[in-house]
């Protein structure tokens, strides 16, 4: 190929090679007796310095050398002179692809806020920040990929656009190509689908779950790695309308094996990215740094963003039911104080601080809490013999709380009892007839079996150490947000 | 993890091991002396054969062991005696998981038609063909992220739900969460979609490469990898209305670096099921030469299904540009005696049968064309200098042809000079305003780029040899179809 990437070159190339490098301008300096161009390419954090003479380039293309503008640049790749760099390009000849106009070109070469570069999506990824983030959401990715893949993982492509409303799992979008005014109408005043697209209701999935299990029952051990789907009218720095979803489906994995799973894949992942990103990791280690000196003393944290990604690999993660987790939240000294937002008692669902606190202050490690109350999980979540332990029904859920940010993987083994899972589902309203298909699992060939779902950008977001979910996903859709 | 795959039994555990291996029944046979249990787990194409001496086990356990049933078999592993297999299970003990009542499963083992296999999509990855077509696609997705990675591009996840309708790629779903019937209007009497969740009308994406340039002005090397949705009431053996794509960009690549690019991507992918899918592809090898001992001799391929693939890896791709494969066609004895069904001469659209010819009977080899007409191709395609060779204007494209497909991949160089994009864009009735985001990066440093698009369930249909993509994706979207 006729295009050398900078990180090739700032890795490999000997001096004394003769290169084209190709990029974007990120800075010009001009000394007295020669200019210094910083090129990135985006293929790294890291800009190659080109040098001129003074007066080796002619003014017009000078002129036209600013923050933003494509070059490239011929030249002997020498020693550096300059601190913070081995190797520069002592440049030869300079081919101006695009200039970037500095009174119009939206991006300077000073700090913009995070706010301002959400509004120019398209051009974000060219910051240092952004780049780093993507770079690391692509090995993070891949890492996810090569995980399954390793383990004998089937990746299962289940739908996007679904008639299935049953999943309870959160608002839907509608997917529709009838008349936007005037919907044909059936008898009963209401409109009538079998003339839409699909000739029924289909909405954007929010889980591939579902279908997953259906995989599971017949490949073995499936994951599903694409977009899911929430309209709901949050605003939030947690929450997208569009977010991608890792879930795995095992046959034949129990509880435990599902917990094993969990922590050995997020593991994986996050050294991973330790290994492969080191550093873009370093450049946003340092970015949070700077910005925790702009807190207050209490609210700075006690962790780097590296400490943190070594805290979660290193330890093993504590695993207790959800009702001794109750037990000592409640002799809790925040909740003896009074303290925590939200009252916590056995049946609530845990909050964040609840799980925060379990991980931050009392295990210093990250938990898996299982065995929930069957009340406030949902109905495909396999039901727990009775037992003395707990005071009211709990399913084989578990979750995965993480420092920072809490839930970061939610899961069970799934009911495979047919009989268990029809009543549970008539007890909170699904018609079974609406999921004849996913019974059928139980029907015929029914066995053990378990999953668990993992939102990627919140792994992004944890690996990154970004603040805000709308800053580790390329092009955010939020409320009254679909722009580029 | 508890659960030990029928793959790894059968590939690397000796003679004398005590096994548990956990899977359904594909068959059960019964001699005078002895019980014969196929089993499969979906871990691979073959089973595992499970035996136990007449009367060993109880009548009312043998009784529920019917095909689709699902089993735990502990026992010893010995040499089988049966030919086609080298091992087999001494059954000690077996655990039923779930039976598969006979009268009511719907998978028997026999030989079911596709269209019925179709009608129960979530029990078919239980047949042969279906599991060994979904390992073979999950081989595929790993082969393509595993490719890009290694090659130093970054994958981008361009957004699903889109306000832009510019591209202009086919017809569009639309996505909203206004009242069905009563949407609400604004003055004019049109649809209010200020309203509506996103603030404005929303569709789903036909094409993440509008996105993918802006990922690849700032990354250098991108790839998308997602779902894309067409809603065209189309109901063929090659058309869904949700299918998923594969869109790599390259800032600094040109034509020649492109058509470098999709030859080499494409080998290696096909190189690696080749290697890692021996045994599925093997399977539907002889599938398929089944099949076409059923056609009329004349009907019947030169080809069957490793001689295409090794075909494809193993020639070097014929590279020549649309003119002059018009010239060949029109040239062409099928063109001469009447025989192609549509006309061909210079500016018209190939169809299937041209490209076949090409491929198939004048060349023998993959085909790449270029420089198409520019009023046949999208806005976006970089425009060609004036030249004698071609009757009229022509762009920078490019397509590659396979055998027995016609086109698997379209790409071009991307315009990159401002002026020259926003006429075309004006030409072909895109108003500039609405991809002003598309524009900036004309604006800003620009650079020569370029991509191509492959539709992933293509490649699918072509390394498995399926006559349907719908029966390469699990849960296949058409006019009517979103069962599941």
């Amino acid at each position: 190929m006729s295009y050398l990437p900078i990180q090739h070159v700032l890795k490999t190339l000997p001096v004394g090679t003769e290169v084209t490098i190709k990029g974007w301008v990120r800075t010009k300096r001009e000394s007295k007796n020669a200019v210094f161009i910083a090129l990135n390419d985006g293929s790294t954090i890291h800009t190659i310095q080109a040098v001129a003479e003074t007066g080796q380039l002619p003014e017009d293309t000078l002129k036209l050398i600013t923050t933003g503008a494509c070059l490239a640049v011929t030249g002997l790749l020498v020693e550096s002179q300059g601190a913070g760099q081995a190797v520069e390009v002592k440049i030869a000849s300079i081919q101006i692809y695009g200039p970037a106009d500095p009174d119009k070109y939206p991006l300077q070469p000073k700090r913009h806020s995070l706010e301002f570069l959400r509004e120019i999506a398209h051009l974000r990824p060219r910051t240092n920040t952004f780049s780093a983030v993507l770079r690391i959401r692509h090995a993070l990715a891949f890492a996810v990929h090569k995980y399954f893949n390793d383990n004998g993982f089937y990746y299962l492509n289940t739908p996007i656009i679904t008639a299935s409303d049953a999943e309870g799992a959160g608002e839907m979008f509608r997917v529709t190509t009838l008349d936007a005014i005037k919907p044909p109408l059936n008898e009963e005043g209401k409109v009538d689908y079998s003339q839409d697209f699909f000739g029924r209701e289909t909405n954007l999935t929010v889980s591939g779950q579902l279908e997953g299990e259906l995989g599971a029952m017949a490949l073995g051990k499936i994951y599903t790695f694409g977009p899911t789907f929430r309209a709901e009218n949050s605003n939030t720095t947690r929450h997208l309308a569009e977010f991608w979803m890792i879930e795995p489906e095992m046959a034949f994995f129990e509880l435990e094996d599902n917990m094993n799973l969990a922590e050995d894949f997020v593991k994986t992942v996050i050294r991973y990215a330790l290994q492969n990103c080191a550093d873009d990791l370093a450049f946003l280690d340092n970015r949070l740094k700077e910005e925790e000196k702009t807190k207050k003393k209490e609210e700075q944290s006690d962790m780097g963003l590296l400490d943190k990604l070594q805290f979660v690999i290193s330890n093993e993660f504590v695993r207790l039911t959800y009702t001794d987790a109750i037990d000592i939240l409640v002799n809790s000294k925040p909740a003896k104080k009074g303290q925590f937002q939200y009252e916590v008692s056995w049946g609530v669902d845990l909050q964040s601080e609840h799980e925060r606190y379990l991980v931050e202050k009392h295990f210093k490690k990250p938990v898996i809490l299982t065995n929930y109350p069957r009340e406030i999980k949902a109905f495909y979540m396999k039901q727990d013999e009775e037992s003395n332990a707990a005071p009211g029904p709990t399913v084989r859920a578990m979750d995965v709380l993480f420092p920072g940010i809490g839930e970061i993987i939610g899961g069970s083994q799934r009911e495979d009892n047919y009989d268990k899972l029809v009543a549970r589902m008539q007890e909170v309203g699904i018609e079974p007839e609406a999921l004849w298909w996913y019974l059928d699992t139980r029907r015929f060939g029914s066995a053990p079996h378990a999953g668990f779902g993992l939102g990627f950008e919140r792994l992004v977001l944890f690996v990154t150490g970004m603040g805000n979910i709308r800053d580790v996903i390329p092009f955010p859709r939020a409320p009254k947000t679909a722009e580029f």
